[in-house]
């Protein structure tokens, strides 16, 4: 095993890298940003370099200062936890030159799951279901209506350039469609340059349904159950939960072999993520491919009694995997909400500033809250709002919504906003009790209603 | 349900129950004395009365106060929690003649088991195995002999009105009897005016392994898995751990049978806890019967999932248990030390003062700490001196142990004087990661080190 690991990242993920490498006798040494220089990861490691400036281009993604950090203090490798360089092949691939272990899967692998049609190709070829829809660009109206006849209505048509939202059109029925293809030409040429165009099924009230799988380099693969995280506000997750409640257990032993046997094909090792849109008939159509560690892990280990960063560093330094499939079974259910810095009355703007008084209301069974903050600290304009993980473990999902709710209502946090309440809003919704909810929940039935979302009185 | 219960204690098992119950949408009232104004406990009830001084007679001992308070506020039940007035059958059957429901077993059982003597012959008839002994007073000589020789040295020789260490003798065979005999009739004599004797075999290196039990008034009852609580100073347990290394499950279930048997032969309902010694061939000796929650409930908790407060106020509210003995499974491995301000190189004093400065490091797979105190709180010399339990709860015990020590590591308190290092060299000892410790582990073998015991150096 390591001796020493750099931990290049900051926040909760920092400090619950260093707490998993302490908990293995592992030396933890953290690379922070001057306006991090007194954060709860930095305190907590064994060594701590300031690699420069709040912005993280200066800091946090300047490859070169951290690699130069891992040699001058000896680490043996690195973990890059979610975000920042996490999913950069380049950065994984300087590693390797530099005879530095990255934490991840190969710098190939980062690659191909980085190109999104590429990665929808191999996962094809692997066996998994991705979004039907044409094979690269059609050119013409009768080409997509063809493709579109081929696949079933509804479809989208999408600028092959595109991205943000601009030069997508959803069509409904063949009648609609000439019409719909001249004018997403159109934007896309308007916004891209290029006027290149797919289609694509459109899945309405998809649920967002993810499945991680952990490999070691000796062919063991074991996949982890499904989290549900349809609950997402612009694109950015905010509620999740392990198990899927739609799911049944041959589901999930179908979808988990296949994700399984896809990432043996693919030669992946360490940890991985699979994301997927399922349809109200729980078909599954392949996203892409998250090839780190995520976020809403917690709630996996909490369902499996795995701890991921752990497994994460035994397969890293080439130990096998020390569990099997069987004890990655579902055990009782698993809850996180991300309590943001930001406003929600105020179009969930990011709120950075002090911390003045501080109470988490953990200890209890069941209770578990990651965070990198304490009373004092900064919230930083320069990095991602989130400020802590509030997880819920116990055998029953109504206990579990009951008790998040309870601690979201004992929470006390101030000196900033945050969206405790709109946490404990959403929670209390009969959508989220009934766990029917898909990823366009939030946006089109929560923050849509003309009467107002008023989330201090929701509840 | 009940709609108001009145918690009658402080301190963590307050902060406890008052979220048990918010878990349940129970209304919590507290009670508290003058000094504990500012207690988180206080701070987390719904309502909160002040009932006396600092003394537990002017207060939490303070029947009348209580009961005024619980009517005042309308409660219709009082959690007593541990300690102060929850072993009292007098407060349990004042409240039934005031219409309180009282969270705990009768007071007519309460009571049996209070007196020691009754209790012992109460177990023998409900089929639990008790200490060999006399059966009641031996007069002579020859008639502790004959007792001694039926069942086999070592033997105690223990005054009947004895209590606190004087006028008990170990016997190892029978020429030390008649010397033996003489003295320990003049120290009783001497000690407490009454030179009754009775004989008791001694045993030794004994671990003490306790067993709760949870039991409706619908005649079901569930057994939960052992716990060990070998590892105690001065007969106050310092750290315990579920499952016991040494039992094995057949063992498990054995002793499960009988204490569950036991508990429906009493008619005895709510929770209450076994305490046995075990020797080395794995006999079980009732020492007595705790007739409320105790403090290390919480590891039992873990690795089974059940949250038993929920289940003491289920039960008392007239319900069926919600889980069966199939639910009461072991699942992993928890471990629980106590954090106590009090000074190790100071023979355990307290350490009554101000918490200036304090980091729980919660927040990773399978740590829970319970507390009731915050950072700038004040340790009462008026109450004891636990300030927090740290639990650690994961599918191996060789990974728990690891990761306790890391948390122990972790922890920073400043302030006031802890057992904070003593805790990690209690874990650090290898007759604790072998489990074969035995309730005089800390006395004879780490206190008595000749060396010196020196705490601090010892990790």
């Amino acid at each position: 095993m390591f001796k020493k690991v750099l931990v290049a990242n900051r926040g909760e993920i920092a400090v619950q890298i260093i707490r998993a490498l302490h908990d293995m006798n592992i030396t933890a040494v953290a690379v922070y940003s001057s306006v991090d220089k007194d954060s709860l990861f930095v305190r907590l490691a064994d060594e701590a370099i300031c690699i420069g400036g709040p912005q993280p281009s200066e800091s946090y993604l300047n490859m070169a200062q951290i690699i130069s950090a891992a040699n001058l203090t000896g680490c043996e490798a690195i973990h890059p936890g979610y975000g920042f360089l996490s999913e950069n092949a380049e950065f994984a691939e300087l590693c390797e030159t530099c005879h530095i272990k990255f934490i991840g899967p190969s710098h190939e692998l980062i690659s191909l799951m980085g190109d999104k049609s590429n990665a929808r190709e191999a996962m094809k070829r692997a066996g998994v279901p991705v979004i039907p829809g044409s094979d690269g660009v059609v050119s013409t109206v009768a080409q997509a209506k063809r493709v579109a006849e081929d696949i079933g209505f509804p479809v989208l048509l999408k600028s092959a350039a595109g991205g943000g939202g601009k030069g997508i059109r959803e069509v409904d029925d063949p009648d609609a469609l000439q019409a719909a293809f001249e004018q997403t030409q159109q934007e896309a040429r308007l916004s891209y340059d290029d006027e290149d165009i797919y289609v694509e099924k459109l899945i309405r009230h998809a649920k967002h349904v993810e499945m991680q799988v952990i490999a070691d380099t000796f062919g063991n693969v074991v996949y982890l159950p499904e989290r549900d995280c349809s609950l997402q506000r612009n694109h950015q997750k905010v509620i999740e939960e392990s198990p899927c409640l739609l799911i049944s257990p041959e589901e999930r032993k179908q979808l988990g072999e296949i994700v399984a046997n896809a990432t043996l094909k693919l030669g992946y090792t360490n940890t991985g993520t699979y994301e997927f849109l399922m349809d109200d008939a729980h078909h599954f159509y392949f996203m892409e491919m998250n090839t780190r560690l995520q976020v809403e892990h917690t709630i996996t280990e909490e369902v499996t009694g795995i701890e991921l960063v752990k497994a994460q560093l035994a397969v890293a330094a080439g130990e096998k995997l020390a569990f099997s499939q069987a004890d990655a079974a579902v055990k009782g259910h698993a809850l996180e909400c991300r309590l943001n810095a930001e406003d929600p009355a105020n179009n969930f703007a990011p709120q950075p500033g002090q911390i003045s008084q501080l109470l988490f209301p953990a200890g209890s069974l069941g209770v578990r809250i990651d965070s990198g903050v304490t009373a004092g600290s900064f919230i930083s304009p320069f990095y991602d709002s989130m400020i802590a993980k509030l997880i819920v473990h116990l055998n029953d999902r109504d206990a579990v919504i009951a008790k998040m709710k309870r601690v979201l209502g004992e929470l006390e946090i101030e000196g900033i906003q945050t969206n405790q309440d709109f946490l404990k809003a959403l929670i209390g919704t009969d959508q989220f009790k009934q766990g029917t909810y898909s990823t366009s929940f939030i946006e089109n039935d929560v923050l849509s209603d003309k009467e107002g979302f008023h989330v201090t009185e929701s509840v």
